[in-house]
Parts: C-alpha cells; structure tokens; sequence
C-alpha cells in the first residue's frame, strides 16, 4: 500500500472540456475583455519579466515550439506546434497546453488545455493592439483566413474595439461560410466577400491570419489605403509572411518581443535595422501609437510568451473555488524528500 | 452536449502512482538495465538529433528548466527544477515532468512524472558511463551524498556495471542511515563511512551527488588515487560545483554534450577550450574510453535532454498495452480543425 499523496503531489489540470466549460461560465465576450486588461496590465510591467524568444523545433512540416516566461514569482510555459498540412488530415494546425510554476519551489501548480486559450489571448492581444493602434471609432474590419481563429478575433474586436461590422474572406469558401455561420447571433454585421480586395473595403482594420507555412501575399501594396490599422497574425514563423514588402514600408510597425518578430514576424522581409515600435512602450505610455488618421499602423504580430503567462494566470485565478479542474498526480512528493527511493519501495507493499 | 472527443483528442498520462506500479511491474534492476540500453542506443546515434542546451529560467533559490530534443520523428522535452533549499522545507529538489510528442503532426502522445524517471534515467546514464570508464572488474564504489538519488545510482552501478560494496558518506549522518536501510536486501555489501575520505578507500568508482547550489569542494586532490573513475552528477548548474579543480587537471574528462557541460558542469572551473571527450563518441567507438589502469576518468555529468529522450520513449513502449496510464483530455479537436470556434459552441447546449 502506498502512502497517500501530499496536496503539494497534486496540480491542478484544466482539460478541453473544463475550458470550454469555463468559457461558457464566464461568457466568450466577458472573457476577451479580461484577458485584454490581463494581458496589457502585464506589459505594461514588461521590465518584471525574464523573456527569451521562444525555443523552436522545426521540422519538413511544421514546428513545436516551448515559450518560457517568468516575473520573479510565476514561471509560466506553453508548448505549442504550428503545422499547416494538418488541416488537410482533420488535425488542428495549431494545438497548445501550458503550465504554470512557483519560482520559490520550482513546483508545477497548473497544467491547462491551450488550445482553445491561445485562440481567445490571441484575439485579445490583437484588439489590445487596436485598441492603442486603429483609427478612431473603427467600426469595420475585414478578416482574411477564416480558419480556427477567425470567430475569436472578430468577437474580440466587437467585445474591447468597439468593431460593429466584420467582412470575411477565405480562399476557401467553406470556411468563410464556417465564420459567418458561427458569428450569425453575435450580434455583429457579417459580410462574406469573393476576394480579398473585396474584403478590404471600406474597412479600417484588417486582421490576416491565414496558415501557409511559405511565403505568401495575402494583402498586396494596393489594398491597403491610408488610415488602415492591419493586424497580421498567421505570419508567425521563419519563412511565414503574409504582407507584400511594399505594405511594410509605408507602415508604422508595432511588435511584441523584437529579437522574435525579427525572425518569425512580417518583418523578417525588411533589414534588420528596419524601425519597429514596442507595443509594450506604446501601452505604458513611453512611445506614441497612432498620430495620424492616415498613417498605416501595422501590428507584426508572432504571439510571445508574456501573452501565456497573463493567460494562465487569468485562468489559475478564475478556477479558484470551482470544479472546473481535475487534480494531477504528477509531482513525486515522499515524506522525507531525500526518500525517493523509500517512497517507491514502499509503494511495492 | 459536447460532442465526444475523438481519440486524437487524448493524451497518455503517467502518474507518479503508475510510474511506481510500472517500476515495480517491470523489476527496478531490469529496468535500470533497459534504461542503460536505450541511451546507450540513441547516444550511438547522436547525430540523428536536434540537440540545444537546456533554455534554464534561473531565480535566487534554484533554476527551472526545459529540456528539449527531436530526432525528426519524436520530439520529447522535459520540465524539471532544482532547488537546493526545499528539502528544508520538506520539498523534493528536483521534481520533473516530460512529454513526448510527434513530430509530423506536432501532436502530444505522452505526458508522464519524470521526477522518480529521471533518477532512474540519471543513474542508468551513470552506469551506462562506468561500463566505458571504470576500471575493469570494479567492486566498490563510493557515493559522496546520500539523498535521493544515492539508491538509484548503487542500484545501476550494481545492475549494469557489477558493483558489489557501496561505501555510503553525507555530512548528514540521517541520510547515509536511510540509504544504507534502503539499500539493505538489495545484495550490495554496505558501509556507512563518517567521512568522504573514508568513503573513497578501496573504491573504483567515486560517485558524488550533493545538492549545494554553490561551488562546493566535496572531493579533494588528496583523496582521489590513480585509476578511480569519478562520476560527478551534483555540479549541474552554473556556479555550482563539487570537485577541487586540481582533480579536474589530472583527469580525462568525458562529458554529455558541451555546449551545455561548459556552462554547467565541474568543467566551468577550467578553461573553455580544455580538451573534453564526449560520451557518445566513447559509445559509438570513435573515441577510447579508459585507455591505462593509472588514468583518472572523470564523468562530468550534468544530465542531458537525449537521456530523457530516451526513458519517455521507453516508457511509451513499456505502458502499450497495461492499464498504467490514464487518458487526458489535454488536445481541442474538433471534427472540422478550422471549427474550433463551433466546437466551443457546441459545447454550451
């Protein structure tokens, strides 16, 4: 018989079921708006963190990738991968869980589905962005790739940018019809376009976030007009871009982590000395976002770990005093902690 | 209803409680020797792998770290802290969990403890080591530090690499009475000794396995004699050390893998361009292991990412077909992947 665990053997593990289930409880929309706060309190603190860009392993087909953050009290990681051809076999492209840590100890005390979180930060941080970086009382935008991420950003940017109206585009039709299927209800005025150019117009805010692995053109040089705040999100790996080299160069760009953008983002077409601005300054203040109506702001956006950590602590918190977690038997913990082996022979008898 | 989850959807997970019931189920000694085998076989093909050193998180009490490596086909990483000061608070330095996944389609397939698998791979990998180093037909061995990792390692030196007295000293006298009970009816011949001086008479191979984070001097130049393998595991992060640099200076060193072993190892006392062996090389017979009764082999081992590799893929093969694992719910998959929003739609009726 062995002995029973100690509460510190357990940590708390949010499956798929429970987060879809927290969601619902909390409402999508509540949600977004609270992981947006989450998300710019933390940046705006961005000099509390330890940051690396994320740690990939590439491979023919796609990527996995382990993104550590820590502040000094919280250790938080996410393992994620990015394969594009996994639509074409009913897999997720992109799936994700993390995990959340006590510095002090080094002991694990959250382990969460990221999947269905990365979806909901990733939103949040692009309306964040727009918030600081779109025109004025922006009311349209388009959304080219209406894949997995489509519905989550279109309601985030209803739920914290004020976004009234949602123009949908996708080379595959099926998927447009998807997202609009989806977002009928949400109290958003959807349109779906032929083309992408069709999409665009009359938008103030276009989101990218298409899934090719390669270098693509999703918005060419002549789609974008003055004034458009573009939020390009699949452009998220070396050799991943979604945005003409022209469109680039009248823009102002705005980044999460440099050393990382500059390797995964849009702007691995421009020179490394390319000006970017910091979202993080722009949020804190320190550096102005928009200052003109017809400037292009662009958000060159690769998701950075920092998003995770706010994320995982969001949901540590808002499972707290529910049963929307299961315990995990995952840390060894005997008694006396030299004892490992004790602890095992033990657990013959 | 939400929809039923398909079998992609779910993970393996193995519990600290299955991990003991599978240890025991297979025979720890037999398991110590599969363990030797399978790193022996992937050190055979090191070039196969992806390999970096490990992305560590340091804070003032310990570090956290992941440790990652693919061989194009598996990925595996590994999660694990060391934090000297928790015994004291009756915590376990080092806990640890790993996963593997697939590379192809970036999908987890494992997520198990790795706490009691890491001594257990830790002390393989120490065996695995001897096999190439110690002298021939060593007897004894010594073992500078009895927590918990003492037992694994006299039980693999005994297992793979004839060990047949184990010489057992720890400036906590507490300790060496546990390992020495432990170890009693395993068929080592067992000395508690009340010094390290002690402790090293007649041995052939020096085991040390202190936990101080800080350079510490348990093994002086005086105490080791002509022809003693030295198999250092404690000194395993920067500033943290455990033999006299004198010893460092008479000794051939055989290290894991030295971008990593620089940073970490005994081997950050000397300079970076010392001439270092590594192991693989001695394993796939590129390179001579002992070469003289009089030299000094020192394994300066700090634990490397393939190591893991190799014990999570052993694991995975161990577990098919028991009931030693559970089924998590870790991987959002919806019918259609691009329909992760309607999957948490469906979710709320």
């Amino acid at each position: 018989m062995s002995q029973p665990a100690s509460e510190k053997a357990y940590i708390r593990f949010v499956s798929v079921e429970n987060m879809m289930r927290l969601i619902h409880h909390i409402g999508i929309e509540t949600m977004l708006r609270d992981l947006t706060l989450t998300i710019e309190n933390d940046f705006r603190r961005w000099n509390d963190f330890d940051k690396t860009p994320r740690v990939a392993s590439h491979s023919r087909d796609g990527v996995i990738e382990l993104m550590p953050a820590s502040d000094g009290t919280t250790y938080a990681f996410k393992y994620v991968n990015g394969h594009p051809k996994n639509m074409a076999e009913g897999l997720q492209t992109v799936t994700a869980f993390g995990l959340l840590a006590d510095v002090a100890s080094g002991y694990p005390v959250l382990l969460t589905e990221m999947t269905l979180l990365t979806a909901l930060r990733t939103a949040a941080t692009s309306a964040m962005a727009a918030r600081h970086l779109a025109p004025r009382n922006a009311k349209t935008m388009a959304i080219i790739g209406n894949g997995a991420q489509a519905e989550f950003q279109a309601l985030a940017m209803k739920a914290v940018a004020g976004i009234e109206s949602v123009r949908l585009y996708d080379i595959d039709a099926h998927a447009t019809r998807k997202a609009a299927r989806n977002l009928a209800g949400s109290g958003l005025r959807i349109t779906m376009c032929k083309t992408g150019q069709e999409a665009v117009e009359g938008a103030e805010i276009v989101t990218t976030c298409t899934a090719d692995k390669q270098f693509a053109t999703i918005l060419t040089d002549n789609m974008i007009g003055p004034g458009i705040h573009i939020n390009a999100i699949g452009g998220d790996c070396p050799g991943k871009t979604e945005l003409h080299r022209d469109i680039l160069m009248r823009s102002d760009i705005f980044v999460e982590y440099p050393p990382q953008t500059r390797i995964e983002g849009e702007i691995q077409q421009l020179s490394l000395d390319h000006p970017v601005h910091e979202l993080w300054q722009v949020i804190s203040g320190s550096t102005e976002g928009r200052t003109s109506e017809r400037q292009i702001t662009l958000f060159d956006s690769v998701g950075f770990a920092i998003e995770d950590f706010s994320a995982l602590c969001y949901i540590k918190e808002r499972i707290e005093g529910t049963d929307l977690f299961e315990k995990l038997d995952i840390i060894a913990d005997p008694d006396d902690p030299r004892d490992l082996y004790g602890m095992l022979a033990r657990a013959r008898r």
